[in-house]
């Protein structure tokens, strides 16, 4: 069982550990001290070695920042985490802030003493965050101290190892470009902006451009590592050599140099006149101030592998269809065991069907992790956008509820992410417009034509334009760009109003999943992955346009939906795209399953002429 | 007859006036020159005596600049012009260069000699510009020249001399709000902002905030002039005093000096030590260049009016309402009479419906001007978005053809802009499908709702989605804000991909006009006002939305629309508007106009069942 429903850390110990690392920071002569909950890859999943702010404070949110002061202390979360972090931290140890109400550079400007040393470990943060939180600094008089060691790493006595996982090869047979090709690729590019080399910290980066996956963290096959490229096109990668078996060395070849991470201080201090590329949302400010220190020049812009991983070719988008169809076929019987069960009125929880689906999925005998924890919330619980059940949380199945699950895979020929809301039994009335208003804004995207340009913050209006009519909103985005057998959530495109400024380009997955949420009652999410074509231009169409192939193959509760809601064309995608799940997925599944899925795929009845 | 169809500039006269100006650039000690259609107040519409682009070159477009060198001179327009000075420029004195292909700068990269001097005509530029060109410049070792005569106005032999309109008063009872609270507003809100004062060289500006009107220009009721605000809310205004008779004066009261033009470089050495407002989008460089030789601070930002007098008041918000009704009922006469006239065989040309049209609009006995000279293209004709006809290219109506119009009025309450494109007896029906696509688009928009905070730019794809599905799209923003009783075209929002970042407020007034335009044949174009509201919250709605009211009151051809193309809310929208416009506009017209116009608002057929 990949998801585990016990909750890794405990806040109980956090003023003890609090006051650990308070005797740390006096040695280190710091007055203060940030403890973020990146690594210094900037992911969303850290290994156990990086769970530090987990360890100090028991907050295990996947976004947060502690602030240690002598006399205070704060964890700052956002609007997802406030209820979750208040449970979870002992508040007596650190006061539990909001960042949309107060931010840190705000409570710093309040709470620091005047002329503090505030010390940060460099590894562990971006140029932008520390220029942030040093302006407020600044403002008491005092000063950001980048300290060479970790304190916490200090006290905390039982910190696991850093990982050391494996690292496998990417066939090109899966990923349908040899490195050494997307190596000469990224160095012409760095060449054609002037630039020397660039310097790559994301794991995700470095996986696509070597052809490699990992094993370090658990829902991401990455490798932890650093890489320096040139512009000829040669890579220097800095990674524990204990991951790296023979048939990998000589996959990686002689364009790519496998260096101890302990030399890479020697390689940047070796670009002193050089231009090197770091990324500006991710490159820690270490490297940053090594490289200023070398006398390179720093040329800030966005990681060079970002925009060509996110650009999936042919090879990898026929991957990704396969591994939608496996994952389909799985997510079919679960599908059809839930509904056979809570026909039977046998007794589930919300675990019971996390457990369920992830077996089904198990079955498909090629399932390499999950792609993240399943989240589903039964009744009320899923109208808690990020919840993830745990023993405490988890909740027995009621008849007549709605029922939300946000799951997917993680195959070697690629990622999946599909949410599906459905009926426990009969649907439960009230979510019903809501759910057809949520399917709308979810066919609006999936029909979409656009002329080449626009970006995520473009479409995203189409996907709520039905739910605004109605005064209904959700406050996260429309979806995000998705990895090929790599993380779920990658950029740099997304199809959101924050963030989504990345022109679509053919070859992008992103997923396409409006909600609604009503606290206290239920949540709706209907996801599809969607790939960016260029579809082909329709009978007196004059302009080529870009639209979307779905990928996700499963069947829509047809219970949720008020026929009259949808016209005649939302009614026609949904029953091509049923017609389309049964004959990709019907073949793939045992009969009885295959019958079930028949009856779930059949055409929506039209609704009463007077509608 | 406020329009005129005589073509004004004559290009034949090119190569001599160019031979002119450059004597005079040889005497002024430069070795090029630049004429920007701009005036001093960079609007759309400028005085004859600042024809200065028309005059040399014979281009008459609303946006334009010429280059003159001592060997080369060249003409760069936009895209949407590039047609029309290609047919009104001597091309042997004058390169027409298209932006879109070779901006100036780049043009200018290559064809300034080496080392030269280059100079402008510091009123007709803002900083931005001059920078953009001076970058240009420079990198040819040569440099810009502020001259402080422009020497095109000294060869301009028979140069009409400025505009000394008559200014007017504004009334209370139509402005909502007296000038003095307005003053003291923009002066609170610079003081707020750490501002000492504020430059405004925007006519429209002035003109709002002094609560006056001017006669300077055609189509645009404003005086041309310059003020300083201070943040205490004083005034003073440099303006040709001839312009204002003794109950002006007295309206303008004590807050206002009113000063000469001459006055103003003296004012602006007198803010030495003080921060002043500029808008990083119009104002004079030379406003600039004066500021800082004083030893000003300039605080670039945006004219602190343009917000203020977007939002329309409710006093003018009913009087862009009350103007509606009465431009629709001129409207709906003109319809009537057209479709009379086509359907009695009666020979009508393009110029007979502008004149037709105006003179209903004259005929409501409020008319001040119109707010634009009318688009009047038939058959290809309007497929030409910025088609204006002359009596060179007017046409003869066809029957079977398509017409769009595209025109409005300015009265005392307020300025319309309303676009139709109707059926000349039977419906074109190549033109339907688009015609009902680009209806879908318009009432998208038309009742749209969205969260506070969303731009032009975030809505723009709604009037285009349908559009898009079907291939196609248009080459200009979907709608741009619109003053009362001041320019029809105004910021700083916009419904528009390109510059649309302003959030909408309500009170906001802007057009919806999606079009299409297919070559050689026809022209597509359907434009409302809408204004925007805080619509009720609906049944079951949970967020305050934003939505927009319509303003302008006008059938929508029922001729050109496929029902079977609308889906069933669409089909209520327009019923209900056209029930609205017979309500609203049929007590204010003939028995007989209001006999047509009944039926033209007539509920649509319901398609056919099968559709």
């Amino acid at each position: 069982m990949y998801q585990s429903f016990e909750t890794a850390a405990d806040g109980r110990h956090g003023a003890a550990r609090a006051a650990l690392l308070r005797a740390a920071l006096a040695a280190a002569g710091v007055d203060g001290f940030l403890v973020p909950r990146a690594d210094a890859h900037q992911g969303e999943t850290v290994a156990p070695h990086d769970e530090r702010l987990a360890w100090l404070t028991g907050f295990t949110g996947s976004a947060g920042l502690a602030v240690v002061l002598e006399a205070r202390a704060a964890l700052f979360v956002d609007g997802r985490y406030t209820l979750q972090a208040a449970q979870q931290v002992d508040t007596g140890a650190f006061e539990v802030v909001a960042t949309h109400e107060t931010a840190p550079e705000a409570w710093l400007a309040e709470a620091l003493p005047q002329g503090a040393r505030l010390g940060f470990d460099p590894w562990l943060h971006s140029r932008a965050e520390t220029e942030r939180l040093g302006a407020a600094v600044a403002g008491r008089g005092g000063e950001m101290i980048a300290l060479d060691a970790n304190p916490l790493d200090a006290v905390w006595e039982d910190q696991p190892p850093p990982a050391a996982g494996a690292v496998s090869i990417h066939p090109d047979a899966l990923s349908g470009e040899p490195s050494a090709d997307k190596r000469a690729r990224i160095g012409a590019a760095l060449a054609e902006a002037g630039t020397d080399a660039a310097f790559l910290s994301l794991p995700d980066s470095i996986a696509w451009l070597l052809n490699i996956r990992g094993s370090d963290l658990p829902r991401s096959p990455v490798a932890q590592g650093f890489a320096l490229v040139s512009r000829s096109g040669e890579v220097d990668l800095f990674i524990d050599p204990v991951k790296l078996d023979g048939t990998v060395i000589a996959h990686l070849g002689n364009g790519v140099a496998v260096c101890s991470p302990e030399a890479l201080d020697q390689a940047l201090a070796g670009l002193a006149g050089r231009t090197v590329r770091l990324d500006r949302a991710s490159a820690p400010v270490r490297i940053a101030a090594r490289l200023e220190a070398a006398g390179a020049r720093i040329d800030w812009g966005r990681d060079p592998c970002a925009l060509p991983r996110a650009i999936k070719n042919p090879t990898e988008l026929a991957g990704m269809r396969a591994a939608h169809r496996r994952d389909g076929a799985a997510f079919a019987r679960f599908l059809h065991w839930l509904d056979a069960a809570v026909a039977a009125g046998e007794a589930l929880t919300e675990i019971d069907v996390v457990e369920g689906l992830e077996e089904f999925r198990v079955e498909t005998g090629a399932l390499m992790d999950i792609s993240f924890d399943t989240i589903c919330g039964s009744g009320p619980n899923g109208a808690i956008v990020h919840y993830r059940v745990s023993r405490q949380s988890n909740r027995a199945l009621a008849p007549d509820e709605v029922l939300l699950i946000d799951s997917g895979g993680q195959y070697r020929d690629g990622t999946t992410d599909i949410t599906r809301t459905v009926a426990l039994g009969t649907a439960h009335e009230p979510a019903r417009a809501p759910f057809t208003l949520v399917l709308k804004g979810m066919i609006a995207i999936s029909r979409a034509r656009w002329p080449k340009g626009l970006t995520g913050r473009d479409l995203d209006p189409l996907a709520r334009a039905a739910l605004w009519r109605a005064g209904l909103d959700y406050d996260h985005g429309t979806g995000h760009g998705v990895g090929c057998y790599l993380n779920v959530h990658e950029g740099p495109h997304s199809l959101s109003r924050r963030g989504g400024e990345v022109a679509f380009e053919p070859g992008m997955v992103v997923s396409n999943e409006p909600g609604y949420y009503r606290t206290g009652a239920f949540g709706i999410r209907i996801e599809n992955l969607l790939a960016v074509t260029p579809p082909a231009v329709p009978e007196g169409g004059e302009r080529p346009m870009l639209g979307f192939e779905t990928l996700t193959l499963a069947p829509i509760d047809r219970r949720m939906i008020l026929p009259g809601m949808l016209d005649a064309d939302e009614r026609a995608w949904l029953d091509a795209y049923h017609a389309r799940v049964l004959a990709e997925i019907g073949p793939l599944v045992p009969a009885d399953t295959a019958h079930w899925l028949a009856a779930a795929c059949a055409p929506l009845c039209a609704p009463p002429a007077t509608l």
